[in-house]
């Protein structure tokens, strides 16, 4: 097992860009891999373009383990996310017969028009996603997973991909809520920074105090690390802890 | 005036990435920079580690008129967007005067310790970005906008940027929304983009329907594309046009 497993997410979309569409699937994305020990290290979000999704692909995939792209594999003309990636791999992109036979189940031979079959278009070295919410799957090829942008969609397809990541060493993460602002403990809590290289620490501001976030795969050290922190804070000031979670 | 004016927006952040924090900064962001004829083209989310700060920033800088980054400004350890923007700029990285009495007019100068004074530090040809919320001010370094990730602040101190930044044209978006299922109308919404280069042309299915949108710089395009479309859906399936905006 590899001890540290990491991801990119590459979101496909004008209206997320343009402020049309509130996002809905990062955080659902961030969530779930971190819940299975993979880390996501850098989301991107590029337009409906082919040569930008094309760059953006081709500099993630390289560089971290796994991808996941949401968006712009449905069956109008501006989704262009399927073709994109057949470039950026150099593959064909050609119909895949079990994905046309899942959409002809779905819609029945009649209705199955040129704009229905077009979801049934992949790179030719890709493996199926099941959706089963809407029958028009999504694929994997190598280490990227090409998901819908629909967030019930996208949510359904994840759980597909699920069964085939591996993830590493989970990342543990412990919170120190407090209600001293972050200046008044920044000199403590960097020193103990210093102290504990292997854990993450981070500091963040909220209406009425700050939240002090402690990530790490070294479980024991975290406890250590957080158990420091809580004696310093109350050496600080009495009192100034709203919860240890 | 240059009639199409770009932006990418770059979060900084590992709470972003773990899933600990929502984001709510980009949709904000995008809505107001598209108000004032800004196009956000790239935005890009990475972790609180300087080479990939420096690496972002640098990969968007120059390819877009304007950019924006959210994070790690505050006063803590793992605060480091300034010092890694100097690094990407090149340029040294040192107490702002400016900033630093603006500080002690808001903490006292009894309680300006060496945490608080660290939000002084900028690089050396930055200007600032007032904040109205909290004090600490963002800056500006060439066309790189440097905020807070603290929605109330972010906000704040894009207003202060927002007397900065110029606009070119105005990207009108009307929008279409039908019952039908995307793929019943793909055909002809394909013909009409082909007919309407100008025009960007969208389909988004939901619960329900499908919302087409029609974005554009111009307008007299948008208009005639946008009562096109009407008459072809009503041609497919009569009363299927939920709404026009």
């Amino acid at each position: 097992m590899k001890s540290i497993v990491t991801a990119a997410f590459v979101m496909i979309g004008d209206e997320l860009l343009s402020g049309r569409t509130q996002d809905a699937n990062l955080n659902f994305l961030a969530k779930n891999l971190t819940e299975i020990g993979i880390n996501l290290r850098e989301v991107r979000i590029v337009p409906d373009l082919e040569e930008e999704i094309i760059f953006a692909v081709n500099s993630v995939r390289k560089k971290f383990d796994y991808v996941f792209t949401s968006g712009g594999i449905g069956p109008t003309h501006d989704d262009i996310t399927s073709a994109a990636i057949a470039k950026a791999f150099e593959d064909k992109y050609q119909k895949n017969q079990l994905a046309a036979e899942i959409l002809e189940q779905h819609y029945g031979k009649e209705d199955l028009n040129e704009a229905r079959m077009k979801m049934a278009f992949i790179p030719h070295s890709a493996s199926l996603l099941d959706n089963p919410v809407s029958s028009a799957p999504g694929f994997r090829i190598e280490n990227v997973f090409v998901m819908a942008g629909v967030p019930k969609i996208f949510q359904a397809m994840f759980f597909a991909a699920k069964k085939e990541l591996v993830g590493g060493a989970r990342t543990e993460s412990r919170e120190i809520k407090i209600t001293l602002t972050e200046s008044v403990i920044a000199k403590n809590f960097s020193d103990l920074q210093q102290k504990y290289l292997q854990v993450a620490m981070g500091s963040y501001p909220f209406e009425g105090g700050t939240s002090l976030v402690f990530r790490s795969t070294d479980h024991q050290a975290i406890d250590s690390a957080l158990a420091e922190m809580v004696e310093l804070i109350e050496k600080i000031k009495n009192n100034s802890i709203i919860s240890v979670t």
